[in-house]
């Protein structure tokens, strides 16, 4: 992708947060943005030390800060961002926007902790001048986040591809099968996903083996997979920035017939979760799609957590959806739909995509699977 | 390490912490710790959610709170703390400790962040009851973070002994060499880490050729190593939560005279900081004692970081050790010791350790070096 096309995404984005200050419970002037991830969403600025102010009604006043480690980086990250080079940018913004006329300024209460917003009301009582009110305001980006531009889409469609491959290549190689460790299923396929461009691993690859896969979110350990087990494998791949997630689940060798009865019930749930995702429903009507039918199914009390999550520059983001959501789902939003069933001491099995809702218009309002590989019953 | 000694561990960790919290400047009946290292560090607890309670007069009523998706995982790191489930954790403990009789309850206010507040201070005005103070307690249990215990000690030897054999073992197999990428070389290392048994990274491996390695963070590209490049390398591997870091230069093939001298400046000013790290030592004090060195050599510009950092459970701790660090080095802390010298455009020389600060009693007023691997001069 072009590096100016990006630049105009970052401005377009910029540019929803502007309009959204305004409308406010508490109207803003200006907002400094310090969630990290936030920041580079607004600005494509990756340093671990860094805001972004956004005007109202000013886009050419809008600025970056960054400390003097990240002088080259910055320049060319945001380089259409005139940048302010200091430490505690919070507070080097925020005076600044006082200085040049902001008499509300936004802050992220839900990233600001006490003390930074302490010290922050100490500095701005000790400078002259007329005063500025502190306005907390809580998920104002993430609101915008839930729904990913062109370009998102790509990142994750990509990032979800390279996880396609990397299982398919240890299953091609033979590396999942009995006498070897979670552990170095795990490692392999974490050395596959970056031989493919992989610029991270999304989180901790989960391997559960035999009643291991019965842990949810079990770490990959020495234990040895055997014949018969259910081999859970939960993972993704980051690239630039993004991050997918996907899950699968395989017997060894030969299964039994309980194993391939909750599969099927699994396999049931996340069709009917993925088919409930249309623009606009509500979030827990697409948990129920898929729940009732583990519930009916007699292993609710098996089923221990929601059905998916928002994913993009983190591997948990909104909207969740589980059986305490609130609000709908966008047109536009990345997420996943991952049901399991657990029976403790026996094995798990979990189902996981990750999916782009999509409009009527666009796909039939059928969501965009990015997620490829085959969820069939296999016996590895 | 028996389960049992650990247990004790973390029960004398949390004593230290309750004897505390009668000297604060505000004194607090109880404290409620939600940073998720320091929950780790006072009770073996490492899901994703979690608190502790600390009772200023009264071990037996201490709790720990995490919700239900870890009610295995606590009983197993944390059997001698009486759980309690809930997903709220913080606003679930805080409401416990006024219940049972706390009038002035501790929180972490740099790690709180204002949503969180306004939210706990909402809910315990809703309840019934005599009224109860929220006292904000910075860097609390940090404090007592730096000083390491001998199984902590033993933890970070493990650690780097890992990425000493790890990075002995790309060498003896020819990784670093003319041809292959940064990337490549980076992967390898962190594969032979995983192989010796590391639990995970320390942090996204260095690996810097040529030219880049004058820049100090630089992240592993596809860029091929070439012969007479500096090859720097900073990386390490992670054992039970604790973090190793080192870094060493190498010269690919053939060294140039300024290669040489800057490594000699270098290796010099890096030895001066290591024998400055005597207890008691003022932290400014023990950076000067490298950056007078390579000041006076004239490259005081070419050197824009601060000496080393503490290393444990986060690969960046207290105490910090730069020209504007304040305090001074308790023995018993891990620490690094890290000068560089970075001509743009050039390439540039980092030699960094992890050292124990030992009293003058035990081993001769000497830290003990924890990272083995040779720092003399070396061609590859």
């Amino acid at each position: 992708m072009p590096a100016d096309a990006m630049t105009s995404d970052y401005r377009a984005r910029r540019d929803r947060v502007r309009t959204a200050l305004a409308r406010l419970d508490e109207p803003a002037d200006a907002v400094v943005v310090t969630d990290l991830v936030n920041v580079r969403y607004l600005t494509g600025f990756t340093g671990s030390n860094g805001a972004v102010l956004i005007w109202a009604d000013d886009a050419a006043a809008d600025r970056i800060c960054t400390d003097g480690r990240y002088l080259t980086q910055v320049a060319e990250q945001a380089g259409d961002l005139e940048a302010v080079i200091a430490r505690d940018v919070l507070t080097e913004l925020a005076v600044h926007a006082r200085r040049v006329g902001a008499r509300s300024i936004g802050f992220e209460a839900d990233a600001v902790t006490v003390a930074t917003h302490r010290s922050l009301v100490d500095r701005m009582s000790e400078e002259d001048g007329p005063s500025a009110e502190l306005v907390g305001c809580s998920g104002l980006v993430q609101e915008f986040r839930k729904i990913k531009d062109a370009g998102e889409v790509e990142l994750l469609r990509r990032a979800c591809a390279i996880g396609d491959q990397g299982l398919a290549a240890i299953i091609d190689r033979g590396v999942i099968r009995a006498g070897v460790s979670e552990r170095e299923v795990a490692r392999a396929l974490e050395w596959e996903m970056y031989a493919l461009g992989a610029d991270d691993i999304a989180f901790e690859t989960i391997v559960a083996a035999g009643a291991n896969s019965a842990v949810p979110h079990h770490r990959p350990t020495d234990a040895i997979l055997a014949d018969g087990d259910f081999v859970k494998i939960d993972f993704g791949a980051v690239v630039g920035g993004y991050h997918s997630d996907m899950t699968r689940t395989y017997v060894l060798s030969h299964a039994a017939e309980w194993q391939r009865e909750i599969y099927e019930l699994v396999a049931t749930a996340q069709a009917a979760g993925r088919a409930a995702l249309h623009p606009g429903a509500d979030l827990r009507d697409i948990d129920a799609a898929a729940r009732s039918i583990i519930t009916d199914a007699g292993h609710g009390d098996h089923y221990v957590h929601g059905l998916g999550h928002g994913v993009g520059l983190e591997i948990h983001e909104a909207p969740g959806i589980g059986s305490l959501a609130t609000g709908t789902l966008p047109c536009g939003a990345a997420v996943t739909v991952e049901p399991g069933v657990y029976l403790p001491g026996r094995g798990g099995v979990r189902i996981e995509d990750t999916l782009v809702v999509t409009s009527m218009e666009t796909a039939g309002d059928t969501p965009d699977l990015l997620t490829a590989t085959d969820k069939t019953f296999t016996v590895i």
